[in-house]
């Protein structure tokens, strides 16, 4: 061989050699940066330094997914523009008429917004103070110690002014999840969630890490009653667990708890003129309550978090998002069916739960428009039998709260579906034999009631508060196997 | 070495080596013996020459389960003894008094019992003729060419006496599903299968053989109706589900068919007086309904005869028992939890089911007792609003054929859980609506009725029919959550 060119293949292949190693092989994960988080810091951004992985995601949360892919869960869809759940489900604006559920009431979008959202929203909606950031913000475990009662009881805008103007509209932060010395979890909100855990004979420290993954989640993902001094002003927040055990948050646990405490009747339903407390996504309960998940050992962060490779790190997808939205990604760990099948699944689940859940929110508006027919008949001087109005009330109510939790559950019934159909069956058993007592009442005082009774709904679902928000009948979610028109 | 010591270790080796094949490989499958089934062949006798593996597991449909496995299906249970699903569920024996359903109605045995037990049951379950014989015996379909209309309409006793009498108690056999040449799956329910497959646009023959593992199931657990002439004589036999499409023959479909066809009027209910159609066993309708494990690929053959191992021959379980009975092994198939976790599973489905099911049979049960009242008062000449009238009717059978559906369908809604909870779900709205119309038209009309209506269900439950047939308060099945005594 002519040495020169020996010379140039040597040189060649000395190069491939030294490129081989970067072409062929994946880059090794590199050890993460130190970056010492100081104590209390809230800031995500200093947090972003030591983990800008997560740190990225989680700022994603304000992006809006680009294509539909969920049929009954549209908020994140939206981006800037919010939807109006009140067009999805007309019924809960009767239902919720009197306070600002029943004025503005929006699907929930990404994390991004939380504090956002309850700046644009009626303000109606801000009526209970400042409580209403206890999970909103990072500040709020902070502000609940340093102002007391003031905390749950002061104008929500001046609570909100108390955090750093920088910070104001954050809405979820590591500091609410994690331990900024080792990225463990961490519950926050000791005054809400640690409370209820062990009003139940939880030891909160005791839990495994994997149930951990969905505890943090429970910090706000529950429902909660805000407790009423008598000028109507918020004195605390707990969640009604009371009666109930872990894995084990019943409906009835629920409910029972609810009306044995009537400081938590926060709102008049201007329908009935009845007092009532409310329910609001309760995930973490309805989920807990032996789903076939949670009984497979899956964890909130499983399904809605689940792992993602971003660079060369291996990170939980902290944009926490639907799994139908996310392509069904989380599923697949587990289940190895295509993306549509699985999707398929959870749409043949939400159908029957919306038909069923649309029956029971129907029925519950047509004893409010009875309770309303009866209340003036009885303001004209008729005598309405005592007896059937009491356990009319009573079984109203078991239906109302039913049907709100099931309205108020984001999952349209998929992470419990058997308990989601039972719930509302009972919702329609108690709420129907309502509507029985109440035309058998208003029959006994002469009071005629067509087969059918007139819901009124435009008049509830459109022009609503400040805003006069229009009902949009291109959103409503009609009964998907057609019964609905046979009943109201 | 000792020759003599040697010789004897030598001979002793020799023997470990001969027996060494024997004792570490298992036996190799043996081809089939060849054996020639005529054609026509029903006795199984016969066909088990050929096949003695699935012979001897088809004859152990006789043998009761040892231990009680499962939570509400009894039948397997009881060997000698018949479980009494009146005792079960007493609100069946008030809806359904004034036939033989109301007086003996069994939880089912084992297939082996199919006929035996027709010969043991109140006599008033073989009012419609020989039309009964359809599933119980593989003489049927030829019994069926060879009568005609004479087959559906003559006493039962005198058809079965055409039966020769060795076969005359048989129950399913080899011939009903399979082909004597190769042992395919085969549809011999011409005349009620394929016609319902056809009034579907179905074509039978290209089903797969997947598909078959269920439809020859279908030739029997289904639902059908057995039109009647004028003189009220069974005239024939077929499966509503014409308004169906395969794959989704929902009750809505079904209740359609039997309320536009008023030759399925079979009987006529006490309580009311009102002439009703039935519906049986639903298990292929429901199932294939979009359930998940009929979207997954499974077969009837997957759950309820799962491949067992007989000597040296692989044979799919002849026995034909719930996975539960059979200590889940079907389950463990796809499913890798333990037995004692995949059977809470199916319990914690069954109790939602059977809760909400209970609630719908004393809703229809109540509105039952109200139509007597209502009757009772038109004939002391008080006059009963027309409209609220009618349209209760209308809700009430509504409301029935969903009830019985679900509590006619042997799963205890496990085979499609939300479609059932659905179903008993709108069930009760039906039903309590129907409810609603009567206490107001009672009202109107001067009719007391108290918040809770006497059902007086021990009327209907205890002392049925030429055995005086007693109810049986510890088999009762409560509503697991506790809530019917708010309702009933």
């Amino acid at each position: 061989m002519n040495p020169s060119l020996a010379r140039g293949l040597a040189y060649f292949l000395a190069g491939v050699l030294a490129l081989a190693p970067a072409a062929c092989t994946p880059p090794a994960p590199q050890p993460r940066q130190t970056v010492t988080i100081p104590d209390n810091e809230i800031d995500p951004a200093v947090w972003g330094k030591a983990y800008p992985e997560e740190y990225e995601l989680w700022k994603k949360t304000e992006e809006p997914i680009s294509a539909r892919r969920s049929k009954y869960k549209t908020g994140m869809d939206s981006g800037p523009v919010t939807m109006d759940k009140l067009s999805h489900f007309p019924f809960m604006a009767l239902l919720f008429n009197g306070w600002g559920f029943g004025i503005e009431y929006n699907e929930p979008r990404g994390h991004a917004y939380m504090v956002r959202d309850q700046l644009e929203i009626d303000s109606s909606r801000l009526g209970a103070g400042g409580v209403c950031l206890s999970c909103k913000s990072p500040y709020a475990p902070g502000l609940q110690k340093e102002l007391g009662t003031d905390y749950y009881r002061k104008p929500f805008r001046e609570v909100l002014a108390k955090i750093p103007e920088k910070n104001r509209d954050l809405g979820v932060a590591c500091i609410d999840c994690h331990d900024h010395r080792d990225m463990g979890l961490r519950i926050s909100r000791g005054f809400t969630l640690l409370e209820a855990f062990r009003a139940m004979g939880v030891d909160p420290g005791r839990l495994t890490r994997q149930e951990m993954r969905s505890a943090v989640c429970a910090q706000c993902h529950v429902t909660y009653n805000i407790p009423k001094d008598a000028e109507g002003q918020s004195v605390g927040l707990y969640f009604p667990w009371q009666k109930g055990n872990y894995g084990a948050i019943t409906i009835e646990a629920i409910i029972a708890q609810i009306r044995s405490d009537p400081r938590v009747l926060e709102w008049k339903q201007a329908v009935t003129g009845f007092r009532m407390a409310f329910i609001r996504h309760p995930e973490y309960e309805f989920w807990t309550n032996q789903s076939t998940h949670f009984r497979a050992g899956a964890s909130c962060a499983d399904c809605h978090m689940p792992y993602t490779v971003v660079g060369v790190h291996k990170v939980s997808d902290h944009r926490v998002m639907s799994p139908v939205q996310a392509d069904m990604k989380a599923c697949k760990q587990c289940h190895a069916q295509s993306p549509q099948w699985l999707r398929d699944r959870v749409f043949s689940i939400q159908d029957r739960t919306v038909s069923i859940l649309i029956r029971a929110g129907y029925q519950c508006a047509t004893v409010a428009k009875l309770f309303e027919t009866a209340h003036r008949a009885r303001a004209e001087g008729k005598t309405i039998d005592a007896a059937l109005y009491d356990r009319a009330k009573e079984f109203y109510e078991e239906a109302f709260y039913r049907t709100v939790f099931m309205g108020a559950e984001n999952s349209v019934g998929f992470h419990n579906p058997p308990e989601g159909l039972r719930i509302l069956g009972d919702a329609i058993a108690f709420g129907t034999r309502a509507e029985a007592y109440l035309r058998q009442a208003l029959a006994k005082a002469g009071v005629e009631v067509p087969l059918k009774v007139d819901l009124e709904i435009l008049k509830y679902v459109d022009q609503r508060g400040e805003k006069k928000l229009r009902f949009d009948p291109s959103l409503e979610f009609k009964d998907p196997f057609g019964l609905q028109d046979r009943f109201f």
